[in-house]
């Protein structure tokens, strides 16, 4: 709580081509490939949103070399950095002592920080372990940013344009000095690494300082169109020439492919940006039509549950070779319980035929993953939860299993409705876990189908 | 298929400090947080399982100076560059040409591959586009990594040390030459964005590469010890001094930290490598026991699968407010079917009674987030599918459906068995899909507790 309130509005600031953002996520558990760094996509689609764009990201492990360079090449390139991680009780939670060292800055015992922090344990009956003290000191003229959910506060510093030499305060040793590096002024914000400490703190404080200290100069507009069942050159090829004259215009065009789909970003920015999306997105929805699925961050649930909200019908499912991986999506939207009332996983032959009515003599003619299968299956999850659609799921997700006329892969999709049962049989040979996203998506895909158009 | 073949087993290399392994991620869509990097996860980890540490991972946009500063950047440090995404056909698969471009070197239309797409679209019975012939295009003196699982092949490229200025050939124009900066000796490898192009195309080509041109030095020993319920400060704190003998002697020990769990990574380099770590191994599993739930990479579901499978014990489930997601995460698991005949979700009161005999008086009385209905939800599942453990889950997600006695994150947890049936409150006051995360974490751990310590 040191500064920032007192600043003026709009501070001059060098005038730039472009804004610089850089992210660095320090740990050694991502360089080791033990956790996903999902800070990444979450602060860069977030900051997206807003209509900043990342220009790097950069992850190090927790050594004072990789943080203090990395740190260092990013101040003589970036405007704001915001970095994560390493502001934890343990041994190996070094950022926040080494930017301090690096930005010349001695540390002091925050009271109110450690308070904060006492009281978090005394709240669960806890004692404080003397570690975690580290985390209530701050580098002196750092913004504190409060963590009501952990113990680790955030920090923003400003940082002053420098040219001479950085390093340990004059008067220490010369040898432990880092190199020579000249620094831009830029702020450089210090979040935990827990990402439930870290999102809220993100929009409460590191949002209002970045519209204040870096506003966008012109507005920025942009667009995703998710297509699905069309391949990325073949979306490019159809949307390119009758998007050139708006491209010329200002028009950015950007593709993402991923198993079946493909998101068509469409942005610009200034004064005709919405002008101009919105008259390229007129024209890409002319040209694929009902292969769009959604737009911007809407996932293929989401737009199920929504599709299904909006005409009052409700899902059931019979989940095999899936398990579960469906209801699990579907119940990811929030109000998926208004069309969802439930759904089995049956894994195994005796509960495919208890709970769905599958008949032993259609499992002995065709197998568990057959057509024949997915059919009754479909049809008795409709009908034991008198449920206006079910999906009901067959199939060999390996890595055992397949046979040669059922390899690994093979998988029928069942959708049953007042129209009757439609089967489609696919091939995904995928490993498990791809096999069970693809083929749960391509289930989800069947009934948005029949949805937007029957 | 150009070089490397021919390249002797053990070329001379400068003896470095440490080897400097770099990722280079491209792709806009990562920097505006349309996709989640699991290449770096991917890449990391199984880099650390063969004794190699990446020092550095980078992330820019598809963008002519983002990228080619970034990979001369990386050039100016690493003994080892993997570059991936930017392969593709479209207009923003740039990253080919622009390192072709910095390095100085042209591209050919390489026939071999050219002839691979056509045969790949051809099987497919479908014309290929024009845009696909930019993926045959190889800079001179590049390895060519097949791809039998895309049109795209990767690429390997051994760089010479430079001193003097890297960019356009000579005699083209000065002013689009890119600025000074030295060349180390230095492989860069290209790799397609597509995971399922990229991962077998690393393990098939890219591991040989880096066994062969930068063989370890020293033996290297890896052993990660996961636990649960414990904070990363007390893990810290029980353990340090017990370990201090060790890490005297070359004991590295590090910590990562989830919402209830924290990993201990125990590593060591050199001859008495492997016999360091079982000394440490054996010291946390003294202090810590059955807090430990797994090793390396295992995940709590593994522990799960691997533990009924030696007991021949059967599971089945009952999930409210996970929806699925303890099915999904348990069949995630090969061999899952073994224990697992099958689960439901039961999101409506009617199919909680309907399908495990909940009984009405009981919803009346209680509510569905209750002890109660946890207790006949498990005892429901376990009786219908004739299983031995049942776990059932009833609560509030979120975001709406909370109150002020159950606010959103109370859950209840059944687990029942020949034991009887025991419930625990828990509190996750999280977004909706952590709180799905979490709580099914907790059910799993709750079994496992009980398989292990009965």
């Amino acid at each position: 709580m040191k500064r920032g309130a007192d600043l003026p509005a709009a501070r001059a600031r060098p005038k730039l081509g472009r804004l610089n953002i850089e992210l660095l996520n320090t740990g050694s558990e991502l360089m080791l490939g033990r956790v996903l760094n999902t800070h990444q996509q979450w602060l860069c689609r977030r900051l997206a949103d807003l209509g900043y764009v990342v220009t790097r990201q950069v992850a190090v492990p927790d050594t004072a070399h990789d943080i203090q360079s990395a740190v260092r090449e990013a101040l003589s390139r970036a405007d704001l950095i915001i970095a994560t991680g390493g502001l934890g009780p343990t041994s190996d939670d070094v950022t926040r002592d080494l930017i301090a060292q690096l930005l010349g800055k001695k540390l002091r015992l925050d009271d109110a920080v450690l308070n904060h922090i006492k009281r978090r344990f005394a709240a669960r009956s806890l004692p404080m372990p003397k570690n975690n003290e580290v985390q209530a000191l701050v580098p002196e003229g750092a913004m504190v940013l409060a963590n009501p959910n952990g113990t680790a506060p955030g920090l923003a510093i400003e940082i002053e344009s420098q040219t001479g030499r950085a390093g340990l305060p004059p008067g220490q040793d010369a040898q432990q000095r880092v190199p020579t590096s000249p620094f831009r002024a830029a702020w450089l914000v210090m979040l935990p690494g827990p990402p439930r400490e870290l999102r809220p703190m993100f929009d409460n404080f590191v949002v209002p300082l970045l519209r204040r200290e870096f506003p966008l100069a012109a507005p920025f507009v942009c667009r995703t169109l998710r297509t699905s069942g069309i391949a990325e050159s073949l979306v490019q090829e159809k949307i390119e020439a009758p998007l050139n004259t708006l491209a010329v215009a200002g028009l950015e065009i950007g593709y993402c492919a991923r198993t079946g789909q493909v998101d068509v970003r469409l942005s610009a920015r200034g004064g005709n940006g919405g002008k101009i999306v919105r008259a390229a997105e007129a024209i890409v929805q002319k040209i694929l039509g009902a292969q769009i699925y959604g737009f911007d961050n809407e996932e293929m649930e989401t737009v199920v549950v929504r599709l299904l909200t909006g005409r009052k019908k409700t899902l059931a499912m019979a989940e095999s070779c899936t398990g579960g991986c469906i209801a699990h999506r579907v119940t990811n939207v929030p109000g998926a319980s208004a069309v969802f009332p439930g759904g089995w996983v049956v894994y195994s032959n005796e509960s495919k035929q208890k709970f769905l009515g599958v008949r032993a003599e259609t499992l002995a003619a065709h197998g568990a993953v057959s057509e024949a299968v997915a059919r009754e299956m479909a049809e008795g999850a409709r009908l034991q939860l008198g449920a206006d659609f079910a999906i009901a799921v067959t199939g060999i997700a390996g890595p055992g299993g397949g046979t040669k006329e059922k390899p690994v892969g093979t998988v029928f999709i069942g959708l049953a409705g007042e129209f009757g049962t439609v089967i489609e049989h696919k091939f995904n040979p995928y490993e498990r876990e791809t096999f069970k996203e693809v083929t749960a998506w391509q289930a989800l895909e069947m009934l948005r189908v029949r949805l937007v158009c029957s």
